[in-house]
């Protein structure tokens, strides 16, 4: 049996983790069926699930693979950047990042009824909740923001407008002046 | 076969929609069945279809409740009110409130790929825009408002809000600090 180098192995999940997403984005989280990952990956289920335990493990996986790069960005630029980069997405990608956040949408009850799922969700969470909230500390300290509100309380606001921003382009409404309601919002944590 | 009144109907069409909800809530859309929905109202299928056509009839005339109540509080005190009353209800109603939010975040692929039921879902969604918009001119017209962002644009933030508190509460999350994000919110509209 030939050695499998790491790269190939990284090469390989990467490959799947593509596939399943777009999976996700047409079929939604119960739509996606094995049978469809299978035909979407263009691997048997066999070598699907070599790489990630079950489904919900590729689901997260994939939601993980999105936290990290939104980790990375606002880190760089902040999470209002990250709300533009969706909506620039969303406006180019033909329904895929619509799909996909719909498909995040679909687990929502499972959130509040599986503890287990809902704790990995929350990592996810946490990570971005984090970087946003040290960036936000970082200009506090420079004196860019605005000091009549605690961080917290803008960390939460910022996460709020995200949030919003993923219901928004999850059901498939149209952009419409979302990118000037972006500069209200990052102004309403900036010092006047 | 004794006369129906109006009020009676009126008053049964309402318990349908008070014990509908309520199984939307605790099953999501896809769990409320038929079977449980009989259950959950104590009427037979042929009783609760008399009613509402179908079960989406049924699921949008809720969500029409929800929207009527929702447009006579915007007009009175304005969406931020609506999101203050949506935070003490999730405070109090133990998990209903939640799960009747998670129940409207399922049917998010449905609005992107069905196209009837997207439409009537849409007028529900305009009527409160609408009587957002009507509102903040009227507020603009007293010079409450801050006059540098034109009033759609002002909306369509408030909207924002709204549905990032959707998603929030939606997934169970913990209020933390939005009662004081709110604040933030409703500051970030008027005239500093």
């Amino acid at each position: 049996m030939p050695r499998v180098s790491q790269d190939q192995l990284d090469a390989r999940r990467h490959e799947i983790l593509a596939a399943a997403r777009g999976c996700f984005a047409r079929f939604g989280y119960e739509g996606a069926t094995v049978r469809r990952l299978e035909e979407a990956t263009g691997l048997s289920r066999g070598a699907i699930f070599h790489h990630f335990r079950d489904k919900d493990s590729l689901f997260l996986a994939v939601a993980e693979d999105d936290a990290a790069a939104m980790v990375a960005t606002v880190r760089r630029n902040g999470l209002v950047q990250v709300m533009r980069d969706l909506l620039e997405q969303a406006r180019t990608s033909d329904g895929d990042t619509a799909g996909w956040l719909g498909s995040q949408l679909e687990v929502s009850r499972r959130l509040r009824t599986d503890p287990a799922f809902a704790k990995r969700w929350a990592e996810r969470s946490a990570a971005i909740a984090e970087a946003t909230r040290e960036r936000l500390e970082r200009q506090h300290e420079a004196g860019v923001l605005r000091d009549d509100v605690n961080v917290e309380v803008l960390t939460q606001f910022l996460e709020l407008a995200y949030d919003g921003m993923v219901l928004h382009l999850a059901t498939g409404r149209p952009a419409g002046e979302l990118s000037r309601v972006l500069d209200v919002v990052e102004e309403a944590v900036r010092r006047p």
